[in-house]
């Protein structure tokens, strides 16, 4: 089958390669550190940037579009999130090839056509978007502004990994701007729950929504709310943003506005996204040793049907059944393939829809069609169920469900299981290396342990939990005092 | 109202400048040739993508999602395409700032992150799509390839105009690999079908089909199928082509493949786009100096309802009554809104829904009530009715798509009445210059003549129609022999 990938027993890392490769989500491109998103995983991202998209637009978001440049002086301005940015910017300088006197039909930059301010291709667009903002806010009969984005941004990471971590990705960037900060900050927060909606409610996948802290901010924010999320490795991976940003843009882009007593004072912003990575928090919180394993909700391909057959005349029979089975799955708004091609056999097509993680395949034999049955297989706990063919549909769409619950309870085991209460060092570090995942420790509050704690331990502080309980303790790694337990990681 | 626009009459160009900015489609950016698409003009976009994506995916279509940038030596492997984008591509050089040591708080390029290969902000994207296509094409079993991507890219233009022709732009382009000429050519006018079908069905605009002259092409192209529209000054606006690239990207690139009989050959090629210029020719098309008039398929917004009253007793039972049609139109998925702000009177927001070009206006006042009314407004057509409130939803529904055609109507008789068939080159000259529209003229074949008429003129050859009859004649500058006419203008 040529379709074998590594175990996650043998090297995790490798098995997430290869498994993306394989099941043709992405694949690697010319461009350094940029990835090319195939069919199958665009597919994918399209189902999840549609229920995202729905969700923002109920919560009363409107999307537009912000150009791809931000030209210096403009990322400058708001310093700490220039400073943030600066050290990973793709910098257009020139606009203009010209043939290579030196080498016929080659191209060389030309030097003349060098632009008078540099163009830096947005790493996130807070800075074009408030100059912008600027423009659009007089009065607070203009408030709120409540845009969103789907973009590509560039940022230049050294080290790179399919979806997780790539010089180019699409993502969703909202910017908001508010009168008063106590709206801010219910949007940046209600933006958070959206998040964590849709990654449990649609990616199966559990999250912890906190704070972040000092050290572990977005440049440029007042506060980083977050969600973080378990792999099966035990390493945490974030998964999504969303940041109060005070009124430092409006600072450093002058946006004020006037209040119904006509005082001028300066809008209040919120910024939040999501990308490309979820896929990669998707791929790693579920999916086996013979390939994804996708919830039936965003899943591009619900149900595969696959016929066994010996001859034209059995397939002509089966097939007349199958296109009943698809009419009535569709009524339910399923997605489905009936998958006939002759030129590989049947066990191939197993192997391949298991690569690629179809949450039901169904079989239709000739002796299924004298009992008025078909095999049905689930991906995710790969069992088989025989179902009369009668009220199939209804059976497949109920089963759908179960996987999709089944999925996430299954996850949910897994991180609950790996949030480890720990008072010592010893058991801390024991946590991180042995049973990973979540230690939940007591920390003095600054960020010198912070950092301290990271370099000895590659573990980071993933959030301090929304719900977490007020509870005196001491740090794990100086003794001080402490007020209320932490969430460390390793993390994506 | 502050909203007035400069008439067509008086400067056409800046009554469709002041248009796009008052009816907040889009707004000026701080990049050079860079706009902003705001909420409402990304709302239009969203409903023409939409509609295209549904006709790509049903004519069997996937989208996918390549790197943004386009490493120097791939975009130069095709030469022609290369020569043709090289004088307008932005290039990116360099990967980090730093802290600029003479001016706090300012970056500059740090000229020790300079990439040794530059980057070209892609133009199109042929070169690196048809780099990827050689790691997935082995065999005539992997053929046909039938991508889209929905995009930005970016072309340096000097004189940049919002919408029409602006340094980024959205836009999808379509890059297809198959294993027969044939197919390849059936594929690219396929396409060029489905952009006729859309741009006359959803944006009443009706087009004309035909293939450009070699001048015309696109760079790397065989040939380049097109549809052209007409604005109501009488300049003509390409509004999609369609490419059929022979073998010479998969010659550049070194894709071939192995046929049935084990044969090696190049793959074959197509490529296809349309962009949010469509957007520009939309307004051009249809709309009039009191603002947008946009077709109710595509409009953001179909139907607003605006109660007129005099208390809030009136305003409570007039909204009452409002909601029951609200509901009755969201039945029939008419796209409504209710404003009742009461902060700017009636005439104001009759003035600022016809600047958005709704298709219609709902009023509605107590004496309406009283008669069991409402005033029903086109914005097409600016006639008003009194229709009964027991059917009003199912009239508005019907006006709706009554709307639609006679827009396509009033468009295609324009466009009809400014097709003139010339003979001589006063005939020609007097149609460009006074008539205005598309001139049918004979031409001698060759693009020296087709050069010197449109340094004569400015106008270009927008096609050779598809449907032309084969009649021999004279070309109209140099009188030698010609086998057909073909379609002069002068263009956006």
């Amino acid at each position: 089958m040529g379709k074998a990938i590594t175990s996650r027993s043998e090297d995790y890392s490798q098995w997430y390669n290869d498994l993306v490769l394989k099941s043709e989500l992405a694949d690697y491109s010319a461009v350094r550190g940029c990835m090319i998103i195939r069919p199958y995983g665009f597919a994918l991202w399209e189902n999840m940037r549609d229920a995202l998209d729905k969700m923002f637009k109920d919560t009363g978001h409107v999307n537009a579009y912000f150009p791809l440049f931000v030209p210096k002086s403009l990322f400058e301005a708001e310093e700490q999130n220039a400073e943030g940015f600066a050290k990973e910017c793709a910098i257009v300088t020139h606009y203009r090839l010209k043939a290579d006197a030196n080498k016929k039909g080659k191209l060389i930059v030309d030097e003349e056509a060098k632009l008078e301010e540099e163009l830096i291709v947005r790493p996130t667009s807070e800075a074009i978007i408030w100059n912008s903002y600027k423009n659009w806010i007089q009065s607070y009969r203009d408030l709120p502004i409540l845009i969103n984005q789907w973009a590509n941004v560039v940022r230049w990471e050294m080290r790179t990994r399919l979806f997780l971590r790539t010089a180019e990705f699409l993502w969703q960037e909202g910017h908001t701007a508010h009168a008063t900060k106590q709206e801010a900050v219910f949007e940046a927060k209600q933006m958070l729950d959206v998040y964590a909606t849709f990654v449990e409610d649609f990616m199966a996948v559990p999250v912890i929504k906190g704070t972040k802290t000092p050290n572990e901010r977005f440049a440029g924010a007042e506060d980083t709310y977050c969600i973080e999320a378990l792999m099966q490795d035990g390493k945490a991976l974030q998964a999504g943003t969303s940041h109060f940003l005070g009124q430092n843009f409006a600072k450093a882009f002058d946006v004020k506005f006037s209040d119904k007593n006509n005082t001028l004072d300066y809008v209040w912003a919120t910024s939040w996204g999501v990308s490309t990575r979820l896929i990669g928090a998707l791929i790693m919180a579920h999916s086996d040793d013979d390939g994804l394993i996708l919830p039936p909700k965003i899943a591009p391909l619900q149900v595969v049907i696959v016929p066994i057959y010996k001859n034209g005349d059995q397939k002509n029979i089966i097939s007349q059944k199958a296109n009943e089975i698809i009419t009535a799955l569709r009524q339910q708004n399923i997605r489905v393939k009936y998958d006939d091609t002759d030129n590989v056999r049947p066990g191939w097509k197993f192997a391949e829809y298991e690569m690629k993680g179809v949450p039901v395949r169904i079989t239709i034999g000739p002796k299924d069609l004298e009992n008025n049955v078909a095999e049905v297989a689930r991906r995710d706990k790969k069992e088989k169920a025989s179902l009369s063919l009668d009220t199939i549909a209804e059976q497949v769409s109920k089963l759908l469900d179960d996987i999709q619950n089944s999925m996430y309870n299954k996850a949910k085991n897994f991180r609950d299981e790996h949030i480890s209460e720990v008072n010592t060092w010893e058991e801390f570090i024991d946590v991180l290396e042995n049973k990973t995942g979540f230690a939940n420790a007591h920390w003095d509050g600054t960020g010198e342990t912070e950092e301290k704690i990271k370099e000895l331990t590659k573990a980071t502080i993933r959030c301090i939990p929304f719900n977490t309980k007020q509870e005196k303790g001491k740090c794990i790694l100086t003794g001080k005092p402490s007020e209320q337990r932490v969430l460390f990681a390793k993390a994506y």
